[in-house]
């Protein structure tokens, strides 16, 4: 047993209420190296009265490591626990003091999960499990109100530069709630909408006011209304790590200086606030001096900001808040954000943008969720040929171990966004790969978000180019693509097994990028099926009973001699389903 | 390189911020493995521009690992950053995405400190560095005022039992400060103080009345003012977990049931609230009755704890908190609590029992520091014979890389308490090991707190053996003990070396109980040898230098040919020092 390779400790991921009674505890160990985990579990006031030995499952691997999972339900809420690893005659322990090769003389020397307090257990939104979300950029998406477009308006469709303007609006979305709600999505999440002079505004520079060329707060009103009228969610961008240049309190800054009265809103290393050589004398995002950054442990700040999230949660009865730039905020002020908007809708959801390891913010105190950007990447990575099942599977696992679960069951999947180039242009616009990647989006765990446009086969390559306008022009539209969208969304719609049931690859080899898994909960069993490769190929794997259909044609399929044979076109797929109840 | 055995997450004590400007980042590697480590460190808005290759130290060893340590002081408060890992012709980087054998590309897949916040940034007291902890059961230490003792008292210095009362109290302690004060101790820890049925006072019935066998709130008030005079600081216990039966609002509970208001200031799982088979049917510490679990996530107990916990500080300007059970406490309760007591008292000192790992509670937003009782049991166990120095090297190690630099610097170190039976019994009534555990308290990292009358030789097995009275007869106190507490005492307050300076084991060898190390810092430079057997023997180190002196003899100590020999009889110990500037 490779001992270097375990790994445990009492807190964060590896151990944590999933709900007020119920602990999760999470073990590693090299992969293939260890044939049993045992949990050895009790109350430490009465061990002996208590105790449990439990068996742990193997829930995930990466290229290097197995991770072992089990539910605790303890009496009184308190947990002590220890690890017993078997494998052949070799018994190992692993308590809070070290490995040792005796077993543990309780209660001294156990881990601890002290106590479960409903107040600190991580709670998500249950509807947030059944999302399907579309990412909008209203200035893109489509222009309903011309009356309310900027001077420089170009023609719908142009070419997109950073900084001109096709006209897109809210009433434009408005108008095609329709065709959303016939895609089948039921949550849009939008970049921002309050006033600011980009067409991205993210520089925003008044938080309580819908841009004009957007439209109203009373459009935006309206729209959320609409919207909830046919079961659709909404949420909106919050770019609170800092404000636009012309935001209010910042040009006092630059009027008045070390005797502005919001002086300390920002951070501000030297006065006067400049930018010498690109660099500003004060921070900012990134080094852009017309991105001030909010100085967000000032009192006054954190009750502006904070006042902005609850004023559109109550005023527009809002679902939830993307954070933007969310990792260089401080966490005093996303665990008291989380606390605000959670009293004036319990059931919001709270998205961070994090682009790397998101642990810090993901432990019931601050976000729900993040923007999955690591999962995109493997993703695509995965289907565009630079990896094999084997690698594939490990890099999957290796995500899923990064969260607790209830992350994992509302993490906000997508494939590409405003900042990445679109996914057809990832998959070097191969519709083949494209399809892969979506089935994959819509079957796998956590929640899926399609960026806007992508259903109808746009393509873009990085910022400005994906974001071009959408493309309402049917004859322009990649129909059969939507139609695609439209059945998978349905799909994942209908079935929770596709939503929360178990993951498992049954296929994920070294050398070829095929793959074949599984997902089921108590009533559904679906498999995947999937040629990621430029030649024809039959997949086959045991699969005991006969009842299987196709889930889209609902054909039946029949395995042979307990073997299931698929034979698939070059970068082809198959869904497969059977009932259990 | 085993390659699982390298360990590094984004976030705890692994990458944190040690003050405004600096980042402590630490990798671990499996022992003697690695030959070097390299930190890649830049921002992701301009690595280029920013990078630097930023040599590791090895900072500590543990049985299976070494541990690396850089400070990296980031120009714009950003880090991005990945590890470079070298050992022979093999170069291996770590980055957020995982381990591979090419450079990382830069700025992506990178692990990141996002941004350092002052308000995130982990900031414990600094007198405590200083501090030389007394650790008082007024009970047990003396009886000023016999006026005010139980009706049930018994003669100072009777068997203690778990029931029987002494009739120590406040006044002992104001008439004892002199004695105290030449001690050379400089800050006191009180268990419980405030109105209670039991001898201990775990068993509060009013958190903000002293009870009356201690004496009166004005009584305690003198006695910290008293303290404060003589530059001793003061920390109570606060007993937040659970109150005791008697408390009123748990006697509402007993009589009104549903109907009390107080109802949910429990965790009532079944009314009546009762004891039926030795279970409670409320939530308490253990399974006591008598002691009821505060449900500290009820807006109204939070509110009147936090204000006991202000109260105190407000009104005899008190020092710190030692919170009892305080693992079992919510954590929201904790991170109001801190911010409640620090905004009162900046300087308080907020120290945790908790005896497994306690790292949840030591990020920042919760406590200073906790009671660290594992160090006890190590130390116990090395200096009584159970242990060689490789293994004690590896023990100490593991302990200082549970924790981040911050509550390392004042992490609460003592041998025994009024929980464990007391150091002379524990070492089996051998002064000798006593001393050796003594020194090693004083030498190390850490503020060390005695228990009272461990300074006189007092003996005594577990609760309640180990809570005897004080014993204040000259002629019946182990004189020559006390003299040397107070050396060690004196010697640690008179060198910052002995408290802040760097800590190394020089010999710490597998079948050798025997050990030397050092700590220094810019100004002076000790070393302590320890012979931890029953025979004679000579230490032998190289020594580059010639300037060596006894610290407690002053005599001077020279190597021979660059070899220091110190002979030592059994389970003796030197400490040499000389002068750096």
């Amino acid at each position: 047993m490779l001992l270097e390779a375990l790994y445990h400790v009492p807190r964060d991921k590896w151990a944590y209420a999933y709900d007020v009674k119920t602990i999760h505890l999470r073990f590693r160990t090299k992969r293939d190296d260890v044939a049993e985990v045992h949990a050895l579990t009790g109350d430490k006031y009465n061990w002996g009265g208590t105790f449990q030995e439990l068996p742990m499952e193997k829930a995930a691997h990466d290229g290097m490591f197995d991770y072992w999972e089990v539910d605790v339900r303890p009496r009184y809420k308190r947990l002590a626990y220890a690890f017993k690893l078997s494998s052949g005659n070799e018994t190992v322990y692993m308590l809070d003091t070290g490995i040792q090769h005796e077993p543990p003389a309780p209660p001294g020397e156990l881990f601890e999960f002290s106590y479960i307090h409903e107040i600190d257990v991580f709670k998500v939104p249950e509807w947030v499990k059944q999302a399907v979300f579309y990412q909008i950029m209203p200035e893109r998406f489509a222009n309903g109100d011309p009356s309310n477009d900027p001077d420089t308006v170009e023609p719908w469709g142009g070419k997109p530069t950073r900084l001109n303007f096709f006209g897109g609006d809210l009433k434009g979305v408005l108008d095609h709630l329709d065709y959303l709600s016939e895609l089948g999505i039921n949550a849009i999440y939008f970049t921002p909408l309050f006033v600011a002079p980009s067409n991205h505004k993210y520089d925003t520079v008044d938080y309580k006011l819908v841009d004009p060329h957007f439209g109203t707060n009373e459009t935006l009103r309206e729209l959320v209304e609409a919207c909830h009228k046919v079961g659709i969610r909404v949420v909106l961008d919050a770019v609170f790590n800092h404000s636009g240049e012309h935001f209010p309190p910042f040009q006092d800054v630059l009027k008045n200086g070390e005797k502005s009265k919001y002086r300390d809103w920002f951070h501000i290393n030297q006065f006067p606030p400049e930018v010498k050589d690109g660099i500003p004398s004060y921070d900012t995002f990134g080094f852009f001096g017309n991105m001030p950054k909010f100085n967000t442990a000032n009192p006054e700040v954190k009750q502006y900001l904070l006042g902005v999230a609850e004023y559109w949660i109550r005023e527009i009865k809002l679902d939830g808040w993307r954070l933007d730039v969310a990792n260089e905020v401080d966490h005093h002020f996303w665990r008291d954000f989380r606390q605000v908007v959670k009293q004036a809708n319990p059931e919001a959801y709270i998205i961070g943008e994090v682009w790397s390891d998101s642990l810090n913010w993901l432990l019931g105190d601050q976000f729900d969720s993040v923007m999955n950007y690591p999962f995109a990447d493997k993703v695509l990575e995965f289907f565009c040929g630079g990896m094999d099942g084997y690698n594939f599977s490990n890099e999957m696992g290796s995500l899923i171990m990064r969260y607790p679960q209830q992350t994992n069951e509302v993490v906000f999947n997508m494939l590409c966004s405003h900042d990445t180039p679109r996914l057809l242009t990832r998959v070097g616009n191969d519709k083949r790969k494209l399809k892969l990647c979506v089935v994959f989006l819509f079957t796998y765990i956590g929640t899926p978000c399609i960026f806007y446009g992508d259903e109808v086969g746009i393509l873009g390559d990085s910022d400005p180019d994906c974001r071009k306008c959408m493309e309402w022009d049917q004859t322009k539209q990649d129909r059969e693509l939507h139609d695609f969208y439209k059945l998978m969304i349905h799909l994942r719609k209908q079935h929770n097994a596709l939503r929360q049931g178990r993951f498992r690859f049954l296929q994920a080899t070294s050398n070829d990028p095929c793959i074949v898994y599984e997902r089921l909960d108590d009533k559904m069993h679906f498999t995947v099926w999937m040629n990621n490769t430029d030649k024809p190929r039959t997949l086959s794997h045991p699969m005991e009973t006969e009842d299987w259909r196709d889930a889209l044609s609902n054909e039946i399929v029949k395995p042979k001699n307990k073997m299931m044979n698929i034979s698939l076109d070059p970068f082809a797929f198959r869904i497969l389903y059977r009932h259990l109840t």
